[in-house]
């Protein structure tokens, strides 16, 4: 019954023979995650963890720079809640799960697991918010969430999830639509600068919008197997939740007026777009900024230099630990081959290697996982050149991303076209589209292909030059005029 | 229905009147909490999830100097794992909340929501963990937890809190001792260090032990009414679990054996710790490491200066918060007066006045909100004297509660004087106990008052004294041959 991990560590299946295997394969072996013993539920081990860790670092800072603070509201929600509120919660009803008994006996009323918090967070709000000199009232919340799934998969999909969840309420629809867009901002921004990701922010058609929102806006990411990924999402709620919860305020003017809201999240899905983008078939490799561990130093020691090379890591640990993340591989039992298999498999970005020649020399060999270059270092300006190194490979990723997505990107003029791309090239489709949902439904119902935004206007993404071309085409279905060129993929 | 809160600001019980009102005051109008529309269940304000927050900015890197990293576990465990542990799980039963239905479907088994996750952890220790090099497992994680309580109280008892619980496994009981105690220490160094607050470090008596655990350490805390609190705990848990969930390692004498574990964990209770150890009848008083805001700024300008003070007040609100959490309070609609009653109330450590003479002067008035103290501070030397008048803040709250907790420290030597001063005195009772078990019990069915601890040797605490001067006594109930002085106290 007991998994001997170590013994598999090489044993990844490449992407081109089952990507889905490849998938978990990498998320497993790397001690991302391992399964739960509860369907659809997952572990997250500490270096998975520490991804999350380290997204959180770059967004928390971002959200409190913007006016918000945190809070935590309560993991239940009774049921009278979401029935209040019956177009939004009727999306969630077949995922929700239900506590019925608590204290040893049957709960007179069920309480919902929340799938999302807007029931609980708009019913405080109507107590808090009295009077325009409340507003805006910008609060997030970090949290597990449950959603219970049919197919899960690691990341993507589970029935718990963490994630945050940004609520907030304005004074006015202006001040609800700069703010969701705001956060949008935010997303890209971050997912672009810390997780290398080249995203296209985009606003989601009235098919694919968040059940009561007013308007979701969207950013988008192309996974390595031509699938695009939704990264994180940003509602202008209107006021469907204010006036179904009464959240009321005294305006200036002497009126009692409902607010307008925004809602906002990403989860721990991120750290699947993180290895879909950036992964290779070793495995999993991991932009420096958002790494548990930066670099990996191995000793390379011949049995009677062991002790010297030895104490020689050491201090350069410790000298690189002031300012990286960095870990010293000194176990015995595995030679440095193996080692040097182990971390790259694992996705960590730089290997510093020290042996005998490179301690008399006073230097290391650096070794990039991005694309295996090798250099050497002398010890003296390390600890800078590692930085450059790792700036470098943050760098690389990013670029790696934002090309791939370019040239995984068609424009099509027709359905024949955009059925041979699927088949053929996959990755995302920029068409023309009347704007009728009709037609939406139809492209969807035959080829499972879904609109996954409708680009914002001057913002360059991967996808820029392609809305260029296809500007003014007809709709890819109908052939009537088009409104916009749109992006189409498969997605997860 | 609407309460309005502001109005209210003043009218905080005072705890001669009624203690408990007093801290439910404090809870809410100190917008530390608010209850929720769930039995037993509360929101965490941004005021006191901020405290929250600096609980943990100053654990977690503690965790991590120790060697200690987190992880996440699934919030549902199977009803069969909890049988498993039977002598375990018995004392959770009563409080436990089941998940019955998910997914539109009657679950085959019920889901328990984490009361604690023991049970889980344990069961992928016994995936991960196949030889004495994978020892010591050092997992920690922050999460919520639910416990269908009775009787609730804001932040004490409540049926979801948050908390951490680490976990860990060992190849030997040394070690596995070393870590409960190592972590006891950890808890005792950032409660005082950060939390100001005078624990008193222990063992729990196997009546008050952790169910399935060899041994409990607690640290307590005496609260201003008199009661104790325990704060955290550290379990040395022996190897009950691994053998319960067979956690097994190969040594490396070829033999397969279980490992040795603890778990250990703080929670929110802590913030209610903080409202009654350190406020007082005007609210509030936060000790500045753990503050959400260390200092506020309340200009006092007429009407023809306001925007000149304004203007230095932001500047002012500029060059201090690059160091400092601060906010200015630039509301119109409330006088000066009414904000320092207002920030007061909230516990903020330190006012910062800005009036007409003040600016003229090219200085401010530091006003601390544990003393009333007013200073005057140049405009110049300011960022470091705020430094020094929180420093001495934080000091003098740690200094208060300690010199509260030993003169509310008695010996007793009998059971008429042990009365008699839970009666007057209410606080800490030192007392000679033989060690049996039938006088714990019948000690706490006469007065209501447990065994707190038994102070560990060789730590300095409040009630050092006290000991030194129980040293010797016979039992306070039987009169038989004491083993050693323990601390008996009534209880939150």
């Amino acid at each position: 019954m007991r998994r001997v991990d170590k013994e598999y560590v090489r044993e990844i299946t490449s992407r081109a023979e089952d990507y889905s295997q490849w998938y978990v394969d990498v998320a497993t072996k790397a001690q991302l995650m391992d399964y739960a013993p509860i369907k659809g539920c997952m572990v997250f081990r500490p270096y998975g963890y520490g991804i999350w860790e380290r997204i959180q670092g770059a967004l928390d800072p971002r959200f409190k720079a913007t006016g918000h603070q945190n809070a935590y509201f309560p993991l239940f929600i009774p049921e009278s809640f979401l029935q209040r509120e019956a177009e939004h919660f009727e999306g969630f009803v077949p995922e929700v799960a239900w506590v019925t008994r608590g204290g040893g006996e049957d709960l007179a009323e069920r309480l919902a697991i929340r799938p999302t918090s807007e029931a609980m967070i708009c019913h405080m709000y109507s107590r808090w918010i009295q009077s325009w000199r409340d507003l805006p009232m910008l609060l997030n919340q970090w949290c597990n969430v449950v959603r219970w799934e049919k197919a899960t998969r690691p990341f993507l999909r589970t029935t718990e999830f963490l994630w945050q969840e940004g609520h907030t309420c304005h004074a006015s629809e202006e001040e609800a639509e700069e703010e969701a867009l705001r956060m949008l901002g935010v997303y890209a921004d971050c997912l672009q600068e810390d997780l290398a990701l080249a995203v296209i922010p985009g606003l989601k058609t009235e098919a694919e919008k968040f059940a009561g929102a007013l308007r979701t806006y969207t950013v988008e990411a192309l996974m390595s197997d031509g699938k695009a990924l939704q990264a994180g999402t940003s509602h202008n709620l209107g006021q469907f939740f204010a006036r179904v919860f009464d959240i009321l305020y005294l305006d200036r003017d002497g009126q009692q007026k409902h607010v307008w809201q925004t809602s906002w999240g990403v989860s721990t899905r991120l750290i699947g777009a993180l290895i879909m983008v950036h992964g290779d078939d070793r495995g999993l490799v991991l932009p420096p900024r958002v790494a548990p561990l930066q670099a990996v130093i191995v000793p390379i020691a011949p049995q009677r230099q062991r002790e010297e090379i030895l104490a020689a890591a050491r201090e350069l640990r410790d000298t690189l630990s002031g300012s990286y993340r960095v870990q010293l591989d000194d176990r015995e039992e595995h030679s440095p081959g193996w080692k040097f298999n182990e971390w790259e498999m694992r996705g960590v970005p730089v290997r510093i290697e020290l042996g005998p020649r490179d301690l008399a020399a006073g230097r290391v060999i650096l070794v990039r996982r991005d694309n295996g270059e090798r250099e050497e270092a002398s010890n003296r300006g390390l600890p800078g050149r590692l930085g450059e190194v790792l700036d470098a490979v943050q760098d690389s990723l990013y670029r790696r991303a934002w090309a791939f997505t370019e040239k995984s990107t068609r424009v099509v003029r027709d359905m024949a076209a955009f059925q041979a791309t699927l088949e053929q090239d996959r990755g995302l489709i920029v068409a023309g589209w009347c704007g009728d949902a009709g037609c939406e439904a139809r492209i969807k119902g035959d080829t499972a292909a879904t609109i996954r935004c409708l680009p914002l206007d001057g913002v360059v993404t991967p996808v820029s030059s392609a809305l260029g071309e296809a500007k003014g085409l007809p709709c890819v279905h109908c052939g009537g005029r088009s409104g916009r060129p749109v992006v189409f993929a498969r997605s997860y």
